[in-house]
């Protein structure tokens, strides 16, 4: 963490090249440099940048053929088939390698510099960055975060705070209070670091001016001219395939663009959080429902654009998780058609299987929403035995105390058996639980989008923004 | 296969169409819609359409990590991150899925037309498609194809002949003089196809006028103004990593250059084979070094290109192969640093291996240019015996009848566990040993090259090469 003194310092800086900036900006840039050449830049007024975590080139591929219909002969073109600019490097500070974490690449992306993993808009040496939020809210702009996170999760969190590390939850949430109030609307998740027995930051919040929702059903009633914190979670949102709003991230987007409307712009970070969770879960039914709701976001924004031609709308991801692939085992098939009609996720389904006193196949097929074979029925009959070894195994080993592991839990077995299931099914190929160093796609559309095209380095896209709120 | 009276029918019509086009062909064409619009385009003179079989997105991003100089602290610039203009799909005709093979890819490619998984530039009801090689010819261009597979391999074949499968390997080497010879330059493998006891197809390409050439040696000794075959191998030429020359593909693409240039132009397919290859093998080592030798390949084609630049090149891949992952296993690191000064195949070293009497660490050290620890020593030692279990096995199982298959081969078993090793070291994720269904980077330079921006279908890349040949 960061001492009280070495803070001021660092926002009487930004104090300063806020005066200069506001000098400067005319909504024109002398300093878009593109092919060598200096170009005077029509800025953009407000500026959306959509960040979908863990979504590499396999999703956006994935989500082509999940999003097909199949009662026509062509494969419908998607959104992300409408803006695709190119594609984004995402490596860290060398100190940590070729493989980025989500706090680095976040780091990357709001402030344009690289640095180590872990590390929440600071640099290698710990110092705090300036973010593309933090100076559009200098230049005068409204600025929120839309999140299905908590709001003090490694992605918003860099575009709104600095800290050594993303681990540190409570300090974070602290430092939206207590760093300035740098945002006009934030929704997400985030009751368990916001409202807690030490502090109640919401209060403070309201103490501020902020208006509180803590339901979807509220967004409605918000008035437009009051700043709003939105927390709908005690972490992050549910699923999206078990949300009552199964598009809940575009609930979201809308109120935040609608609140956010004002004469001098602002600056907006959407970010498709669970895109990634899916990816970590190796859990290809949710990762795809998450993004069928950032599908809805973009078509969405797409209608915004329309009316607000001064308005650009980025979207890549921070990194790809899984190591996702669109078939495996030598088999040269992905079959996403059972994906399509599914209706509660993995784990909802295993609770209620473990709700339910004996096994009936119809009713997990329900809960499925497709219909198990034989041969996959009897690889849920099975999971009883395997937990009752891996528990017996586990009570042993206790006994002993060679162990300090947590005891293994039905659910979590019967989890595991639907997502090898639907991997079976659906050929569908993962390696590993973490992140992968490939590229990232990036998409534009709006105001400058064509700003974006070609190979990236993660850190140009702040650049570009930077550049495009004035500095 | 087709009957004579199917092809003579289609030739006719070629023969029409070609009519009609070189009146229409002057230069410019009038209908390259580009954003709504009808626009007059400048055509280039030259195409050089290369295709990297196999490439998906995280194989131009592990070159680039290879490619790192470690005595250097940013991450250098490859040749594909200088081009890249976007993504192409690679779905095949409905009838095969979403995931496509070599040959409907090739064929997509080559005439802008979906088919089958085997098809050769034949639609779906087997009829043949025109390609853009023959288009070209057509047109009055030279034409020539570089391959470091076997010359009538499934991506040369789709763009020079037309099969109801590629797995016919004499029909197509048949065809390339028996329905009229369609290039002036063929460099690549294929003595076993085109040198037969039944049919020696090198001599009726003498006879049609043409040098033969069996060695690199022989590529200064050229006559310009005389077609040329050159076949170095009796099926693909050797790894990169074992071939005499490292950077073969590169040789042999400046030789075909300098032989097709002339005053009308000319069309060439450049075809990086081998890194699909390493896919299929799930070989990191062997995979990179092919992308290194398309790198080099790519890096001459931008002096022709500024030498020459009313020349266009266009590079994407057909699919991906093998489920690359950079980082696997909960891992978050990729180190590709002993790829980087590895000098033979691991099919090389195991056949050294075998070739040996007993195990020295020190000679296998030697042999694959980096040390192994003791631990990773030790599975090299253990492939013995377990190359002794399942020769046992399989002497069993002969005796009994119940299998067919061949025995067990102990280069085999050392190739495997050098392979293990490396994907260890480098922390490398594989899926399959065949293809996915993720989109494929497209890069492009040179005349007309912006035309390759943004979400492409692989279609859409045979479209647009029509369309600027004046088609």
């Amino acid at each position: 963490m960061f001492s009280a003194k070495k803070y001021t310092s660092f926002f009487s800086t930004l104090t300063l090249l806020s005066a200069v900036a506001l000098t400067m900006n005319n909504a024109t840039a002398t300093d878009m440099k593109q092919q060598g050449q200096v170009k005077q830049v029509d800025l953009p007024k407000n500026i959306i940048m959509v960040v979908a975590d863990g979504m590499g080139p396999a999703y956006t591929s994935a989500y082509r053929y999940f999003n097909d219909n199949p009662a026509t002969d062509e494969i419908e073109q998607t959104v992300f088939d409408r803006h695709l600019k190119g594609l984004a490097s995402t490596y860290p500070a060398p100190v940590s390698g070729y493989v980025t974490d989500s706090a680095a690449a976040a780091t990357a992306l709001a402030t344009g510099i690289k640095t180590y993993n872990g590390a929440i808009s600071v640099d290698i040496n710990k110092k705090p960055l300036l973010t593309v939020l933090e100076w559009a809210k200098q230049q005068g702009k409204k600025t929120g975060v839309v999140v299905t996170s908590r709001i003090n999760h490694a992605t918003p969190a860099s575009y709104l705070s600095h800290n050594e590390s993303r681990r540190n939850y409570d300090q974070l949430a602290n430092s939206y209070i207590d760093n300035g109030i740098k945002a006009d609307v934030y929704f997400g998740g985030g009751w368990k670091n916001y409202i807690r027995d030490d502090r109640n930051i919401v209060n403070e919040f309201k103490q501020a001016g902020f208006q509180y929702i803590d339901s979807y059903s509220q967004l409605t009633e918000l008035v437009h001219d009051k700043p709003v914190i939105g927390l709908f979670a005690d972490l992050g949102l549910p699923w999206a395939l078990d949300d009552s709003n199964k598009h809940r991230l575009t609930l979201l987007t809308k109120a935040a663009t609608k609140q956010l409307k004002n004469e001098a712009g602002f600056f907006l970070l959407v970010e498709a959080s669970q895109i990634d969770w899916g990816g970590h879960d190796n859990n290809i039914a949710t990762a795809m429902h998450e993004m069928d709701d950032l599908a809805k976001v973009m078509e969405y924004l797409e209608s915004f654009v329309a009316e607000n031609p001064d308005t650009l709308v980025v979207l890549t991801a921070d990194h790809s998780t899984g190591g996702l692939t669109l078939a495996a085992n030598k088999d040269y098939r992905w079959n996403p058609e059972i994906l399509r009609t599914m209706q509660h996720s993995p784990a909802t389904i295993a609770k209620n299987i473990v709700a339910n006193d004996q096994l009936n196949l119809q009713e997990i097929n329900q809960w499925l929403n497709f219909d198990l074979n034989s041969k996959e029925f009897q690889q849920i009959i099975q999971v009883n035995a395997s937990y009752q070894q891996a528990t017996t195994l586990h009570l042993l080993l206790s006994a002993t105390e060679k162990t300090a592991q947590k005891a293994p839990e039905l659910k979590e077995f019967y989890r595991q058996a639907i997502l090898t299931i639907i991997d079976k099914r659906t050929n569908t190929g993962w390696t590993t639980t973490g992140h992968t160093a490939i590229d990232v796609p990036v998409f534009a559309f709006g105001k400058q989008s064509e700003q974006f095209s070609g190979q990236l380095d993660n850190t140009d896209i702040a650049k570009k923004i930077f550049t495009l709120l004035g500095k």
